[in-house]
């Protein structure tokens, strides 16, 4: 067995941008390791360097291949990109489609490139603290992007893409009903909107449609966003359409943190869901770890309704949170 | 304006199954409304006797046509039968499928039938909560089952179908690859494997890949389960091929809670999970209710780097906790 290095010591290495002890940390991260805790404080505090790209879109939108486009050319124009991907359909994290797999291939092969696929359950739902903390494990390495795909479907799904500095909405031309109702919802959250497949014939009308909504004022309207206005992308995969406006847009975004108030209000937001998301998931922790002694009883009740479900969590609570 | 009811001069109207106080109290309920709260404990205490049924499937594998030819058939069993959609994609929560809303109306004009949508963003992440409420709510109205049906992608959708006694996991013939590998994810919770559209040819293709993944163990394996082993069913809503076959499954998981340890297990799955998902909706209401006060000292704290996430939602969960 290997000796396991303490994560300390891995920190150094991973300040220096070796791949190897990023991925052991980052399978540390994934796992909730308490042994690692320490370390993200460190990482923490040196993180907030690199720009966050959520990057979501229903299922069949083409947002993987988007990831893959847009990793290419943002390596072509000299940044290391760093890609977490929280999505089951995805081929980075393990989907099955074969053309995909092999543009992953040729992403993986580039040492300026690291891809990273986390489990969308387990983890006790600590999904959104363990995204948070390997983004920040990729910006002190040295990435200088860090996109995260999800697939925008489900309320987590969509939260986590969202707690991003910008966030991408996938939207592709000619899919179903079913699909594109899911879609509306998503909508609302997009910075960027990108419009794949711009080399089918009825991409143009996909443009319109968003562009008309957002002039209508029926999308775009996020309380955070004064000064930002949403554009709407064309890109082609295929062709390379539109992926030199997509990182231009991203580049305007990254100057919005340099000090408007809309970035720093978007930040305010990302840390106030940051904090909410870990707590939750250390009531959750504390929750089944102690399940088998104080909470039992409060258990007991509810299975034989002498207790209302509200008063058992607020019970919960109050026991659960005076703990170390 | 119309005279605002308390909640507790609905509930003998709620008892007698009354449609209107019905709605009434469930508007009360996704809203997170304190002033029901107390009603709901009340309901609570004499909920239990419906069977609950949650079904899910990936877009476009039949779900919400099943869930229609489901509840036709068990009102023709003399059931009454209470839907509640949480699923942005289903004709029941507003999806834009002409022929499922048809359909809709159909089962609308039936008093034995009592459909709700519930939104699926929104009122602070307490999804999970308002659905569980919910569903006591009809089943105190006198719904013999009730049907919850959420779209098979996303974390907090998967666990709430879950929560239920039944779980019934649709799967299509002939879908996509990147909608049948979300789909991976999703069959482990089945206590019920529906294959729908069975009229297809391709049906029975579909019917001996999922027998045949039961029977080498790849999913099914559920450490509740003991004594029941999921059944495969073919259905058609075209046909009404294999609804018999369906409702006899769903009256044979009945009498598994009849006194069953399978059963009993189930039930307190189900309690802990509601317990904890009642807590964490609590933290989140606290923490947006202070979030001006005591919390914004650890958030500006948070946005200079000077405490970590972990060291911050700690504290979170310590102060917001110790509050009434």
């Amino acid at each position: 067995m290997r000796t396991r290095v303490p994560s300390r010591d891995l920190l150094p290495r991973v300040l220096r941008g070796e791949v190897p002890a990023v991925a052991r940390l980052l399978s540390r991260v994934e796992a909730a390791d308490p042994e690692c805790r320490e370390t993200l404080g460190e990482v923490y505090a040196r993180a907030g360097g690199a720009h966050v790209v959520g990057i979501t879109g229903v299922p069949g939108s083409g947002k993987s291949t988007l990831v893959s486009a847009l990793a290419r050319r943002l390596r072509q124009a000299g940044h290391k990109v760093g890609i977490i991907a929280v999505d089951p359909s995805s081929p980075f994290s393990g989907g099955s489609i074969m053309g995909d797999r092999i543009r992953m291939q040729d992403l993986a092969n580039d040492e300026g490139i690291y891809i990273r696929s986390m489990a969308t359950r387990g983890a006790l739902g600590g999904m959104a603290r363990a995204t948070l903390d390997s983004v920040d494990v990729l910006d002190v390495a040295g990435f200088h992007h860090v996109l995260v795909e999800t697939v925008g479907v489900g309320q987590d799904e969509v939260e986590i893409v969202n707690a991003s500095h910008t966030t991408v909405v996938v939207s592709a031309p000619g899919l179903g009903d079913e699909i594109q109702a899911i879609k509306a919802g998503i909508l609302e959250i997009a910075d960027v909107h990108v419009v794949s497949k711009a080399d089918r014939p009825d991409a143009s009308r996909t443009v319109a449609d968003l562009r008309q909504m957002l002039a209508l004022g029926m999308v775009g309207q996020e309380k955070d966003r004064t000064r930002w206005h949403p554009p709407v992308v064309a890109t082609s995969a295929l062709t390379g359409q539109g992926l030199d406006e997509l990182l231009a847009a991203l580049e305007e975004r990254r100057r919005l943190f340099a000090g408007s108030e809309e970035g720093r209000r978007r930040l305010r937001r990302i840390a106030e869901y940051r904090m909410l998301k870990t707590a939750e998931e250390i009531l959750r922790r504390r929750f089944h770890e102690g399940s088998a002694g104080r909470t039992s009883e409060l258990l007991e009740r509810l299975l034989q309704r002498t207790i209302s479900p509200h008063a058992a969590g607020e019970q919960l609570l109050a026991r659960i949170s005076g703990e170390g």
